[in-house]
């Protein structure tokens, strides 16, 4: 049983690459990252182009590097949202090689929901809650 | 008639907008650096692996960025070389949505053919520009 | 005598090596990025802040790369403009070890004069000729 | 009492901002990264060249994002070792508008003990032990 509901493929480019030939550390944030936004494309909670209209902002991330990855890689991302607080959505990631399943990084962040029109948090509507449990499978 | 016998996907991210809401103008240089890479994997003249034994230095970039590139637009990039030196390979690219052929971006790079090894230019092998006549349907 | 009336120093970051241990071609064109816009900031052009302001878009680039450049080195990028258009600026670029006065690297944008507001080109307005002209001793 | 006995400066480039306007996530990585190396060859354990020679891998991080990071803001990091395990290193710190003090972002990493060349995990040398207890004034 696959452990995430959503994957979304990642290329791995060469100017991912550090002097040590692996793909360097922040550029893994970069790729969560993308996975996120993904998410939430195709949750329909996000049209992919305004981005005042994109209603979060990074207050705190947890990476756990397993294993180095390497250029020419096929590699996918798995997202969920783990839990709803009441201004903030807690996100679960993992990088695995799609081939072998081999999980390279497991990745933890919190996102405050946040206005970039006001400038400041907010709470997580109704709407995004029920999309969210909806999708995940929550009570 | 396709312009290049070679076309590779580039998966546009988040990590390459900039404030202005495209992609920045840097990061166009790294999605044709990735398209120069697939296509010398494509004809076998690298592994993708080994990093010294990748025979070629960036001496001259001329980028013509005729359209923005937006977050979620399908791309990929063509690639040929349209001219090989004594010591030298001349690379051409076009960066187009791929669902409308709508040309984004026009370059133009000289690759040094160069040792990582000796740390000096050498010139291109026999083999190479053979495979490379071959591919490209050079008489 | 400076080639340049305006220089800027740039860090290099082992964020910006690639596996061939030397600065990534794509991060090159960052550099110059930040020495344009401390520049357009030090001729009173640009506040820094506001990017809707910012009125230009890259149109075209041009780099040479004369030699890499490595982890360490004290480095400096000359600006200035060379051309005034009708709805274009010129720039011209020198990144140098600024120790010895090294050339690693020379560059030229042409850069439309452009509205973020109106998504359109615009005329180059006569107070920045003004203030360009005096700046850089044009007739 | 400033909280550490390293600082180094960062300078924050356009090309770290992303469409929310705002240094991205992904390059607070990068800064962090950038004072931990000047922070090893301050301390005499790396000579900035040798990146084979350069013995530790990331296994995990952990940043909170305090505040918002703005172009042209003055910042620095601050950074030192608060662990030394057998094969492991704990770094903490903190990037912090120069003039005001305010800390934007608190971060931690584990660092394997590694050798590049034979990509192995191995012990922390007493070398090490030494002269990072001396330099953070551990008992």
């Amino acid at each position: 049983m696959p452990k995430f509901n959503f994957y979304f493929p990642i290329q791995v480019r060469y100017g991912d690459l550090d002097p040590q030939w692996h793909v360097n550390n922040a550029h893994i944030l970069t790729f969560i990252e993308q996975g996120r936004f993904a998410y939430l494309q195709a949750l329909g909670l996000w049209n992919g182009k305004s981005f005042l209209d994109l209603p979060m902002i990074v207050a705190d991330v947890h990476v756990s590097y397993l294993a180095p990855i390497f250029f020419g890689q096929d590699l996918r991302v798995g997202v969920r949202i783990s839990r709803i607080g009441t201004k903030s959505l807690t996100f679960e990631y993992e990088l695995e090689v799609t081939s072998t399943g081999q999980v390279s990084t497991r990745a933890e962040t919190v996102m405050v929901y946040y206005s970039y029109h006001t400038h400041a948090s907010v709470p997580v509507p109704d709407e995004w809650r029920k999309i969210i449990n909806e999708y995940e499978g929550f009570a």
